[in-house]
């Protein structure tokens, strides 16, 4: 088969302009998934998607309905029963960007400098999916064929947490069955040191909201007799934390599953120098709980997070109101083996134990992810690993992700096979933030890395 | 000169409908001075007063020139040097209204009904400085003089807080020369308790800017090792109160002068109790320094609220970022004898002094106005008190507002002279509010009373 892999390479390398183009006409879509606006633009995406799969000879394509935007799923079952069958997951929607965020050119016109691509999703989650059909495309273009049978998943809700994803995998369960998963949403630190994620941390986003007078009072004539609803906000956010850096959240830390000595030094080899994150950040210096490493921190320990606070005028010169609302969204990354609901209620009991009765609080659930930790010996994981070797061109490493794909942990309860995170990203590629872009290289890399994949997988059998 | 007031005080009565048609005129030019869009609206305002007032015959008019909006001075000197003199402060211009606000009607396009008038600056402060036009409009119509010199001074931009107004006093303080300063820019709690204010809270008005990361970061691969801006401005603003209601910044309180016991007597006599706060306000209960009053809170101690504050994403659904930039603004409501500069100063200071090293805090100060007190037994003062026995039929009480106009403090600084507060306003009239409106009973009774003013300061001599 080794042939027929060099020859897939081949023809990937021959048409990378041609797939760096289409990849551009996917970016224009500005398909937000959290702005009810952007509903057409969604759903345009899906729809371009499934043409594009069509266009490339799969068995079965269709944009398939939920109860918010559609999934877009595709299938390639050539290579037979025999054959294992592996099942892409990503996501075609993106998260806000507009110019005044501080993008330098407009976030939906692809631009192409220094080679890298720059609008958003660029890297999360078009550019790294489009890997995956990218690859199919190589094999089917050469050898007619690919050696294992191939099924695509791509949601439209991965940045607005995806409410309906399980739903949809509970019910086309057999559709969706699979040998493996594979999912490139992650990053690695350079290109020199690819990376398995091997664990994710989960999620519990929630809203508080205070409220206190029914609008806005004039300060001079109440100030000193009504409780201030961002006063109270503020009051209470500030019990949520400790002085050392950790959640003073009364139960937070009890379900946390401890790092073994081994485990710290496998971390400690993709570890993160200060004067690192001091120099990607901009922060003046590191935070946090200073019992664990930085790379401990963002992998293997849970967060909790002030995503937006907002309450009374935010506009220019003063405006002297006490703000009849305050409120806040905050987020925790979780880690093995913490419960996102249990999370949820535990931070909602101890707000309201702390609430003053002068205002009205309420903490609202938002939404819930897993965390998820694979095993690194699994024959897919070191196969994988392999594949980089051979297509990347360097050795992988296993490593711990920060953020949270959800659905890592659906895959693994609901299909019961392993789920190799096999991120095409840079860290420093920018994703969620103005001038998201991606390497040209990467994505090159990428494809070739996912045409060995698949030949890998065939010798397992 | 009895005689002369009552038949002064009969021509008021007889061309009431003239009077509010007039003002009604005045209400439909939309002078929003902190808006640059109507900037010629507020320059409409300036030359329809002076318009006006030169049509009454007075002796010198002038819409004159500031930094910003114009101030529109007008005089009468017919009394004779040997006359008292009194300059009337008032201002022309409004703050924003608009339908969507919530106002059942064009903000702009007054509508009388139930003996009110409502609109935008109906009573805040077009139809309490009209007042005093009209007073004059009266004596010269009837007995072709006035007991007393009078000069204007209505500025546009006392809703921006006045930038060009110190410097314009300083500039002009010849022609402003006057034995007494009246203002009718505040209220009374009901039209049987006609108040004179002999204080008003001064203010400090500050920012406060934490920033991080150079751009918004993805608190999936930073949360944790990176301080979030909007945990550390919450931290920090949580240290500037006490658990007791009270400010914790040190040294705030200070420089305040304390209440003697016979002024804890007076101001009960026009207290507020705890449920006339909470149905009007809807907050779920009072809250402050419990060892004040409630009105001892919202009129001679001071506060520090926060007006406003903004941090990362508030609009609809999650978004996982650490922001890279949180803030707030706040002020406080300053009494005798503080210092507004010195107050911003201690806040800066000690903000400097818990600002952790892991983010950048900036603390800059926007506006200042100084706290005045006038004492209630100087003779322009009983003057006052007899008026309103006289003009408006029933005794005045001395009260302490809790707002700010800082000019007060500039005229007693500048002119070195007493300031008369004669609010012709009602608590309730909605200022700064959807459906301001002004009573034409609280229109006419205030002309007469204004009258009966001139009278009274003509007989001090």
């Amino acid at each position: 088969m080794s042939a027929s892999v060099e020859v897939a390479r081949s023809y990937a390398r021959d048409h990378a302009d041609e797939f760096v183009a289409e990849l551009c006409d996917m970016l224009r879509i500005p398909s937000l998934s959290g702005d009810p606006a952007h509903a057409g633009d969604v759903r345009k995406m899906a729809d371009w998607l499934a043409a594009h799969m069509v266009g490339l000879g799969l068995d079965h394509v269709a944009v398939m309905e939920t109860a918010g935007h559609p999934v877009v799923y595709g299938d390639w079952l050539g290579a037979g029963p025999d054959a294992p069958t592996i099942l892409v997951y990503g996501h075609y929607d993106v998260v806000p960007a507009s110019l005044e965020d501080g993008w330098d050119t407009d976030p939906f016109v692809p631009v192409i400098k220094d080679g890298r691509v720059s609008a958003r999703g660029a890297t999360d989650d078009k550019g790294q999916l489009f890997i995956h059909v990218k690859a199919l495309q190589a094999w089917l273009q050469t050898s007619g064929a690919a050696p294992v049978n191939v099924k695509y998943l791509i949601e439209g809700e991965e940045e607005v947490s995806s409410p309906n994803l399980t739903p949809f995998i509970k019910e086309h369960l057999d559709l969706l069955r699979a040998d493996v998963v594979v999912i490139s949403d992650s990053s690695m630190r350079v290109i020199e040191e690819p990376a398995i994620t091997h664990s994710l941390r989960g999620m519990t986003y929630l809203e508080i909201h205070v409220s206190g007078p029914k609008e806005d009072l004039h300060s001079g004539f109440y100030g000193g007799a009504v409780h201030n609803p961002a006063v109270a906000l503020v009051q209470m956010l500030d019990q949520l934390y400790a002085a050392d850096g950790t959640i003073a959240v009364p139960g937070f830390y009890d379900a946390v599953v401890g790092l073994t000595d081994a485990e710290r030094e496998m971390i400690a080899k993709t570890g993160i120098a200060e004067d690192q994150l001091t120099e990607v950040t901009g922060v003046p210096a590191q935070w946090g709980d200073q019992n664990f490493t930085i790379k401990e921190r963002v992998s293997a320990r849970p967060t909790l997070d002030i995503n937006g606070i907002w309450g009374g005028w935010a506009g220019p010169g003063p405006k002297t109101i006490i703000p009849a609302r305050a409120g806040a969204k905050l987020s925790s990354r979780l880690v093995a083996n913490q419960d996102p609901h249990q999370i949820f209620e535990l931070v909602r009991d101890f707000v309201a134990s702390i609430a003053p009765t002068t205002v009205d609080v309420e903490v609202k659930l938002i939404t819930t992810g897993l965390p998820a930790l694979i095993p690194m010996d699994l024959p897919a994981m070191q196969a994988a690993a392999r594949a980089y070797q051979r297509g990347w061109g360097h050795d992988a490493v296993f490593t711990r992700g920060g953020g949270s794909i959800p659905v890592v942990a659906d895959f693994v309860d609901l299909l019961q096979v392993p789920v190799v995170m096999m991120g095409y990203g840079l860290d420093d590629d920018g994703l969620h933030a103005p001038n998201e872009s991606y390497s040209l290289e990467m994505f090159s890399r990428g494809i070739e890395t996912a045409i060995v994949y698949m030949d890998e997988l065939a010798q397992l059998g």
